[in-house]
């Protein structure tokens, strides 16, 4: 897993910095090798361009756990996209954050606020198809057709909505949830998750391992439809992205998470350098002499380990070699710099953590700070990822309208 | 009941001939006082045009329990329209039927042979928005938000989808029914009738009885939304249509269906006079001496009488008082003419109605026949449908984004 996130996030390094120097830049600023960056796929052959979707909710700022996570996984498939020839589509979900109650002025600002982010990580909209999935009113309407196909007892049988619920109410178990508040749109999110993918045709997609499930579901509607009606959509893969677990600063034994009360328990990609220095300052350790990465029996002096390993192997081009370290060597570095100069054990790996976040996090928020002085330019990239992916919705919808019997 | 049929459906007569002369002619054709035609709502002031919102799905040819009972009363609303100034849209809900398998084939032909019915019986697309629902993707949107705030379990609770079920498995008491084979689609259809109805701001909705807890759910939805977000939707009365229960031919205890088993049990609005003749011929009647109207003792007999008196309240304009005779009269005066000629009863009333049927099916025939020589005005009238309708919807679903936070 950790070597794996090792390999993959090299080829995302200087793509935050590049978008400076407009989009055209990018395309020459990853020199990464495109074999270290493409993503192994779970099926189908890797030989043909593939057809990859994600989306990510408009629902606050991204933590370092979003970035390391899927985020980066992103830029890293665009960078080898040159290579593959892979068509890429990135969607922010706004039709999904509404299945959980949103402040009407916030999500407004987080919508905007996302896509800036996406801009800002090195995603280039020539290159890719970032969109808002609430622009392309196709969603729920490809969605409609496959609530016609999809098992009412299937997805009640589904963990996702009790995950959810149980979230909201504040509940450890979600076995102890029943569908009380439940809303409809909850329960039939995954069905549009599955409209999501299908409209453009994925043939593969990026998911962590708690989304399984709904892929599946997508590949199961996938191949009621072609089999019902005419073949129509390919059953999407899943890619075995290089996700790291980024697991909470306070407590190390669960997903680091913007629902969790305790802010310090997260990095946003937004935070200040002061604030990244409080937030890594808090974060629990132990009290063992020596440096070892051992999540089970060490948990928050691992998940530092691992993320500091993440966060170096993008940031130093010319020095693949040592950089690319995972999180034990990086252990065995850091205790050897601590016998040399009799510093503190904790203080040295929080201070070398911290130096790591800052760094990644600069060129992302200077960025960030332009597209705010450009609003222009983001309501027309806006506009651009819209077009973009309508243009290949109605395609889509155009055909299967016909295959159903609704043209 | 047998009244409120008798003074309503008297404002259709001659519309459906009118047609033929193009649609300005119907303005024209419509000489019935807007009082009588004008159904009452439940709610809200009748002083103040209303929008009113109907559907009806495009799976098999309507037969006359369709016309009597619904159909009749679109083009009333229509004719009384230009007095009301009601604003009306009545839709084929092609996104509904596909809750239930539709052979895709069979489902294009009679999309289209559903709007040439709505123009044939005498519905003016110039006066009226009369399109199909899945010409306008803001349906399916409007239904996703909506499910984002409908309550699971309240729609658990509804009785249609187990109505359905048990219709489609041929069970013949829902409440055995349980959600296996239930589709999502089937489950959430009560949220896209609503969404249907406030895409318009509709205040008014003609319904049948069975269809009033949708209704509510309808103002549920709205008043949710409304509350959390901006007052938007007016909250959807019902109007009490003069809505006569035309039964089976062949078992006259149930209401008369498409999708009952034997043909002979209903008469499609295309049927030629001699399959009206046998059909009538066949109904179910008893063996007693007189007529007489007495639903409960005397279904079979009853029920021709009924379907007689309402079809003859719309065919003779010049005699108002006469033909508006409801189904008792009718007895009587079948009684009294069989008297004079000693004529077989059965046989007279059969003979009757036969007339009446074939006297409003040709109009209705005549000009289907028309229309199907010129397919080309048929999609222009769809296209027309579908412009207006997309011009409201788009206003509205601009509204509810900027509400919800997604614009």
């Amino acid at each position: 897993m950790v070597s794996a996130l090792r390999s993959a996030s090299i080829a995302v390094r200087g793509a935050s910095t590049s978008r400076v120097a407009g989009p055209r830049a990018l395309s020459t600023a990853s020199t990464a090798p495109a074999s270290t960056s493409q993503a192994s796929s779970s099926a189908a052959s890797t030989s043909r361009p593939r057809v990859i979707f994600s989306g990510i909710q408009p629902t606050g700022i991204p933590h370092l756990g979003n970035y390391l996570g899927a985020l980066r996984n992103w830029v890293d498939l665009q960078n080898a996209s040159r290579d593959t020839s892979d068509e890429l589509y990135f969607s922010i979900v706004g039709y999904h954050a509404i299945t959980m109650p949103q402040n009407p002025s916030r999500l407004r600002t987080e919508r905007s606020e996302m896509m800036a982010t996406l801009l800002a990580i090195g995603l280039d909209p020539q290159r890719c198809t970032i969109f808002h999935q609430d622009h392309v009113a196709e969603h729920t309407e490809l969605a409609w057709i496959l609530n016609c196909l999809a098992s009412f007892g299937k997805l009640h049988r589904m963990t996702t909505w009790k995950a959810k619920l149980a979230t909201a109410r504040n509940v450890s178990d979600s076995t102890d949830v029943d569908d009380k508040d439940l809303s409809l749109g909850l329960f039939a999110y995954p069905v549009l998750q599955a409209a999501d993918i299908l409209l453009y045709k994925a043939t593969h997609v990026p998911v962590g391992e708690d989304q399984i499930q709904h892929l599946e579901l997508s590949r199961d509607l996938a191949d009621v439809y072609n089999r019902r009606f005419k073949r129509t959509f390919p059953l999407p893969a899943h890619i075995i992205t290089p996700t790291k677990r980024v697991l909470s600063l306070r407590d190390p034994t669960s997903k680091m998470s913007k629902s969790a009360p305790d802010a310090n328990s997260r990095i946003l990609l937004t935070d200040t350098p002061e604030e990244v220095r409080r937030k890594v300052r808090k974060a629990v350790t132990d009290a063992e002499v020596k440096l070892s990465y051992q999540p089970d029996q060490r948990p928050g002096v691992s998940n530092l380990l691992a993320i500091l390993a993440a966060l170096k192997s993008q940031t130093a081009p010319g020095t693949v070699e040592m950089e690319n370290a995972g999180p034990e060597e990086w252990a065995e570095r850091l205790n050897q710099e601590i016998s040399e100069s009799g510093a503190s054990l904790g203080q040295h790996l929080k201070a070398t953590l911290t130096d790591a976040v800052v760094e990644t996090l600069r060129p992302i928020q200077a960025e960030l700070e332009r597209l705010r002085k450009d609003p222009g330019y983001l309501t027309e990239m806006e506009q651009l990822g819209k077009q973009k992916a309508q243009t290949v919705a109605r395609r889509t919808m155009s055909q299967v309208r016909k295959s159903i019997g609704l043209e």
